[in-house]
């Protein structure tokens, strides 16, 4: 159970987060300080400090979430399915439901105009790519059970993490050409199905869970 | 034809590039100050600057080389050759002449711990990555006759250089841990037919080359 106390810092947080990205988003990562996010959200800055090591990890809360979220998936795949079936699975469901994990959903563009916009972001995000697909590469890894030097879990994650990372530049790069998501989320989702349909002809049963008894 | 002047930067810049690059392999990018270069080369920190916008360009004049390689191997790539052929073969040729262009050569590994002990250099080597998968969706999709919006030739350029990355950081991470190159590139090879085996599958006839008559 979350204490009252535990309950209290994960809203302030929540709130100083929210302060921040709004901020960020209208004025630019890069013009705003963290001394304006402590202000408009009336705590000093000592307190941001305490809950946001960087001045980047204030709007970047769920930069640790979307770092884990394929190897979530794969680790909590549906019986019967195989590493890259659940990743096509998830990312499908985010582009029909405009969920905004996979960066394709109505002002999603918003955020990725922001990061684009400040060197530093760009290069945190860079960051994030390479660890996530580490993390996928290790959850694929250890799915399959394969050797420590064997190359393929690395090749799988690679390649699933270079479609994923496609799709969201190619929804960001259309709507900022103007496109709108009832444009844009339909040939994307063709898109998706005919890569990962490549990605599991090359790697057809990589991790594939036990099915259902 | 190179004029005798231009054939005297040109060596100048080498014999520069050549000290600055045997500094920081032997002292660290970070433990090396351009006023050391320019003092070990006999020249003044002014002209280093006047040939090299950074410190990072310094070392990384193969970058560009690096940046460019598959777009270049790729347009030209031989007769009935296919996109993705061309890069294997050159790959493979790379691992089996044991040349420093895909950073499988006897050496490579010190390349890589200088450039993974920078975080300049790290952040700079992302960067080239970025580009050269950007200079290599844009050969492909010149060399595919894509539509503008197509994701295909993004998707094939992402994984394609997925795996040219992996392979790189394969062979230095046994080379790190101590394995000979004899014993790594065997299985290196034999991991690099197999991915792109899997790419080809995916991708067979892309971008593929008229016969020769």
């Amino acid at each position: 159970m979350e204490t009252l106390r535990e309950r209290k810092k994960r809203e302030t947080r929540l709130r100083i987060s929210d302060i921040a990205t709004g901020l960020f988003l209208h004025h630019g990562f890069d013009n705003v300080t963290v001394a304006e996010v402590a202000r408009v959200a009336d705590v000093s800055v000592n307190t941001v400090f305490n809950y946001f090591k960087t001045k980047e990890d204030l709007c970047l809360d769920r930069f640790d979430e979307a770092e884990q979220r394929l190897a979530v998936v794969v680790r909590n795949r549906e019986p019967g399915e195989s590493a890259v079936e659940a990743i096509r699975r998830d990312l499908l469901d985010a582009i029909d439901t405009r969920d905004w994990r996979y960066g394709t959903s109505e002002g999603s563009e918003l955020v990725a105009k922001m990061i684009n916009d400040s060197p530093s972001l760009v290069s945190r995000t860079r960051e994030l790519h390479e660890r996530r697909e580490q993390v996928l590469a290790e959850a694929l890894a250890d799915e399959a059970g394969t050797d420590p030097g064997d190359i393929t879990p690395k090749v799988i994650a690679a390649v699933t993490c270079a479609v994923v990372r496609v799709t969201a530049s190619s929804y960001f790069q259309r709507r900022t050409a103007g496109e709108t998501p009832d444009a844009i989320l339909p040939d994307l989702r063709r898109e998706v199905v005919r890569a990962f349909d490549l990605l599991e002809r090359a790697a057809p049963d990589f991790a594939r869970a036990r099915p259902a008894r």
